[in-house]
């Protein structure tokens, strides 16, 4: 039975993805030999380094200060690392905490100075997104979440600022069009719009690096990675090769405005009958509403055994909600097909008349 | 035709290895899914995790105080969470500078407090292991690498201390048995014994750790890992699976016992012909040579060009020695079968004849 694949993460990959990866693990390139035992060093994975490194940028449209990086380490190692390179000793940097993750992030950078929360919406479960915020010059930067998986929120607008931009774009990268040259760092762990769990792509402006006197671990430093061409060390070889199969997809397909309208019309689809439908709650304001993340709630608790196997039936996994706020996360991330949704919508429209 | 794979890392993994993961990207346990599309809080992952960790625990043989973790950032992440986890402030640490490696790690602990250098083999461009090493009882630990890849150098004997022993087993954990509960720390990226490049062996003694007044980032504390069960955040699936596939295999044939024979087999084939050969000069000493990295010079210019026709015709790969060293280097890692070794032999007995 075809599955219809709604995790939050790692999640659904295009087909076309699943089959290059799985190929490139019996035979690469045609050499005789798996992905997974050549050498980093072979040109053959420079040139797989090399145009992910590229085919990124062209994508988001990044200016020539943006170096991309492949790291390892996911979104909670660059929570450590933005600090490490953008925070001055003695430094405040601004977080805005619109969820669980978010929060982790100003955590992580707590540890090397003062944290100024900017926004907080902590107070309603981070339903929503904090707006009309008040930055600071002064700050050495100011971090966003981007997408929030969990309660299922979006930032609609970046807020306007004179000082270094970094977000956390883990779960929503490549999914729609934004000028993305209005950051300083963007960070996302592959495994949700991108590749398998295990590569980090990072984009950083080489102008905004360097200006701190803390001592950074070479691993930890954007600059040793950049001035590597991202092989500090050995990089995770079969991440990078199958999140360039992603780029290549993204770029055949249209690139991002094709791939925002697509995600849109998903989004739409079910937001509709969530709104319709009075069995269904959706868990975030509607004005935040995420793309990626649907998350709802049945508000009929005899149903929910019923709802749960329609759900089975046709092939639905991966849709329950995070445990802290319990309900339906129907992830509709780029690779998930419309179908999918519809099957989704059809169940829900079924539920109703049960 | 037949490649026989000598790379130095990421390097030859067993056949069947590389069968079950390109399987696994296609569809994983049956479920409809691509292993790379599935939740790690699955249970079908959470189990690949235990057992990875287990297994590993039950191949080494080490005791109740050791936890394994499979992470990310390769042993070059390793050379910073070393001193963060167990280096006091103002403390100091002792190294064996055995290779460039080890000179890294070494560096890199040097941003966090004082390192002794117990012993160098620098003067000889790391063609030897130091003896007779004067190892003080109040450094806060002592970091071996225990085979070094570049000149092809292995140690034959740990040091006796009474300070915890750090090693970096990066190129020959798995190759062969020894007492690993006399490590505290034991780290390893998994590109030569263990599977793809972008998951990294750790296993660490509980009661080392929580020593240090040093406030660590999550991402880089063993504890938060060891807390959350080596999820703390997500892990890299597809890596840790592959090396649970290369562990499965390791039990299969007998565990280490079965592998260091064969290794030594490899081994004494290979030396015993540069040995013999007097074309052929190998860069270590002898008493202190590699079991996993054979290297070797050949010292006739002029049949450079025809032995490099002749093991490119026979289908041998990955041997050039690395640049700072020059030459021939034969990474005979576990799933080389001694068929290779055999190919690469002959072409050196035919050319002496040539």
């Amino acid at each position: 039975m075809k599955k219809h694949n709604f995790s939050a993460g790692p999640c659904i990959l295009s087909p076309e993805v699943i089959t290059g990866a799985s190929e490139a693990v019996k035979d690469f390139n045609g050499m005789g030999l798996s992905l997974l035992e050549i050498s980093h060093r072979d040109k053959n994975f420079v040139d797989v380094m090399d145009e992910a490194r590229s085919l990124s940028k062209e994508i988001m449209g990044l200016d020539d200060d943006f170096e991309v990086l492949f790291l390892q380490g996911g979104a909670s190692l660059q929570f450590c690392m933005a600090p490490y390179n953008f925070m001055h000793s003695g430094g405040k940097a601004g977080y805005l905490v619109t969820g669980t993750w978010a929060k982790k992030a100003a955590a992580e950078a707590a540890l090397f100075g003062e944290i100024a929360e900017i926004g907080s919406s902590a107070d309603r479960n981070f339903s929503y997104i904090p707006k009309d915020l008040n930055i600071s010059d002064s700050l050495d930067y100011f971090h966003l979440t981007s997408n929030n998986t969990i309660v299922g929120t979006q930032m609609k607008e970046i807020p306007k600022t004179k000082i270094p931009l970094v977000c956390d774009m883990s779960s929503d990268i490549f999914s729609k069009t934004i000028d993305f040259n209005q950051f300083s760092l963007i960070y996302a762990g592959a495994q949700k719009n991108l590749g398998p769990a295990g590569a980090t792509l990072v984009a950083v402006r080489k102008s905004v690096l360097g200006k701190t006197s803390r001592p950074i671990p070479s691993m930890l430093d954007y600059s040793k990675h950049i001035n590597s061409d991202s092989m500090f060390n050995t990089p995770p070889v079969f991440s990078v090769y199958t999140s360039l199969l992603t780029l290549r997809w993204i770029k055949k397909i249209g690139g991002l405005t094709v791939v925002e309208k697509q995600n849109n019309l998903k989004a739409k689809y079910i937001y509709e009958e969530i709104d319709r439908n009075s069995l269904f709650d959706g868990t975030a304001d509607k004005r935040d509403r995420s793309n990626m993340n649907v998350c709802f709630l049945l508000n009929d608790d005899s149903l929910k055994n019923k709802f749960n196997s329609l759900c089975s039936e046709s092939g639905i996994v991966g849709i329950n909600g995070h445990r802290s706020v319990g309900g339906y996360r129907a992830s509709i991330y780029n690779a998930l097909p419309i179908d999918s949704v519809k099957t989704l919508v059809d169940i829900m429209k079924h539920i109703e008349l049960y």
